[in-house]
This record gives C-alpha cells, sequence and structure tokens, in this order.
C-alpha cells in the first residue's frame, strides 16, 4: 500500500496557483488511516508523551488518534473566538493568508511533554505559532509530526529547534 | 469516574443567555475520552458500520475515534468552501444563527451503513442536515450519537425517524 495513493491533489483550491493536499481518501480507508497512524507513532520510538496538541481543524484527526494510541490529552489549537474558556493566542502567516490561533491556558501543565500534530508542514506559519504557545505555558515539545510535508516551502527552517517528523514529503 | 465532571459549562459564549458545554477537559482526560468513547460503541452492539459521518468540528474528535474502534471509513462534514472536491451542500438553522454543511459527494455509497456523530444535540438542525447529506447520497443511518443532548431543546423530533443516542442528557 502507497500512501501516496491516498493523497488527492486538487488544483486550484483555496485559491487559483495552489496545489491542495486533499487528506479525505486517507480519512475514509481505514487501512490507509490505521498505516499512516502507525508510521507516526514508530517515528516516536516509545518516547512519553503527556498532551498531544492538533491544529484546527485537519489537526484534529489524527491529532486525537494519536492521542488515543500513546494513552495522552488531546488539546485542540483553534482559530480566535472558539474556544470558551481562557485562552492564550499566537499570530502567524500562512500559505494564502494570515491568522492567529489560541489554547486553553489550563491545557499544559510545566513541563508537560507535548506531540505537536498537523496535517500539512508548508511555510511553517501555524506550525511555529503553536509551538509558541506550547512552550509559553511551559510544555516541552517532543516533536512536531504531520501527514505531509511539502519540502520546497521550507517550512522546517521556522521550527528548526524542534525535532520533526512527516509521513510523506513533497 | 463521573463523565459529568470532564464537561465544563460556560456562561455566555458564544454569546449571551448561552450556556456552553465545553468538552475540552474531556478531550484531554485519557481514561474519561475512553470511557466515554466505549459508551458510544456500546449502544451500537455490535452493528456493522461502514462510515462515520464526524460534523465540523467538535464531531470530529468522537468521529474519528469511533471510526478507528469500528475500523470504518470516517467522513468530515465541514462548513462551506471547506472540502476541496465535489460537494453536496444543505441548509440549517441551529441554536444560535444559521449556516450550511456540505460533504464530499464520492464520500458515500449507495447502502453504506453510516454511523452520524456530532458533540451536542441541541435543536437538531446540524444532526437534521447532515442526516439530509448521508440520505441524498443513499447512505443508510445506523444511528445518530452524540456525547450530549441537550433535551429540552428537543433536537430529537428533527431526526426522529432514526435510532438517537447521548452518552450524557441535559
Amino acid at each position: 500500500m502507497q500512501l501516496e495513493n491516498y493523497i488527492r491533489d486538487i488544483q486550484g483550491f483555496p485559491k487559483e496557483g495552489i496545489l491542495f493536499k486533499d487528506i479525505t481518501p486517507l480519512l475514509i480507508d481505514p487501512l490507509a488511516r490505521k498505516k499512516c497512524l502507525n508510521i507516526l507513532l514508530d517515528s516516536l520510538k516509545g518516547q512519553q508523551i503527556d498532551k498531544v496538541v492538533g491544529a484546527e481543524s485537519r489537526g484534529f484527526f489524527f491529532g486525537i488518534l494519536l492521542a488515543q494510541e500513546l494513552n495522552a490529552g488531546f488539546i485542540p489549537v483553534r482559530k480566535p473566538k472558539k474556544l470558551p474558556f481562557k485562552t492564550l493566542s499566537a499570530s502567524y502567516d500562512l500559505e494564502y493568508g494570515s491568522a492567529s490561533l489560541e489554547i486553553h491556558t489550563d491545557a499544559i501543565q510545566r513541563g508537560d511533554r507535548v506531540l505537536i500534530h498537523d496535517d500539512v508542514l508548508a511555510t511553517g506559519g501555524t506550525a511555529k505559532a503553536v509551538c509558541d504557545l506550547v512552550e509559553k505555558l511551559g510544555g516541552e515539545i517532543v516533536q512536531c509530526n504531520f501527514l505531509m510535508e511539502l519540502t520546497f516551502l521550507n517550512g522546517r527552517e521556522k521550527i528548526k529547534n524542534n525535532p520533526i517528523f512527516a509521513a510523506l514529503t513533497y
């Protein structure tokens, strides 16, 4: 089974000039989904993880699956005004536009070992914002992992202080 | 362990007069999360499920966990312009405002046995829209399940043709 076959290229989404990587074929196939999950888990080599942070909203899918397998807490990082309790916010630039993300301030305790997950590492703006939020709350980042890395955008430069893993690279 | 203790009441979110049920304490506790997942699974009594449909975005969390446990496909139903492939759309009224939801047209094959999941059954608008989408694509709805049902809003009336289950009722 080639994981690549479960990622669908969509030309011109969400706007002209963007080649979007659609992960819904991966989500809908139980075997491919499990294979992908196992690849992400193997990269952690049994390291202790206390919390998995997933970025809204495509980071929620494998983020919570990873948390379940790792017996860890799951923390959603969300777009502004979506989280109802006290939040910390970080702004960032992304591949097409700019935005900010929030985390609940009570989600991470100082010293928590944190795995950060998102579907795609593109320019690294989102990942950098999530790293900033986790670090400001005192979390130790064990790894930033992704389903895909778009290497030509060099996003890993923005989060180079952390271990980075991607199941697929383009 | 009382599951109720992992749901946090937030008064006045997202706007005045709404008592919001925050599920992030449930997501962050591995044991409570597993207990909740098992309650949802037990309600299915071993029925065959081909696809689990989760509604954006809080329905994604337990939706994909259920899909994983049931060895089923996971299908995200999303807000407009989020899904990149060909979509079918349904409009609905919700507790505070109105909106529409989309599903990929290739996500469901005629006769697929479908479990629908969302975090809260409130007025039933979202759930009804998701049911409509699934049925229009030829799916057979096995159950609509929820983490919580707000019984005083009588949302189950809107989806009364389907089996309904909620882990918690208020």
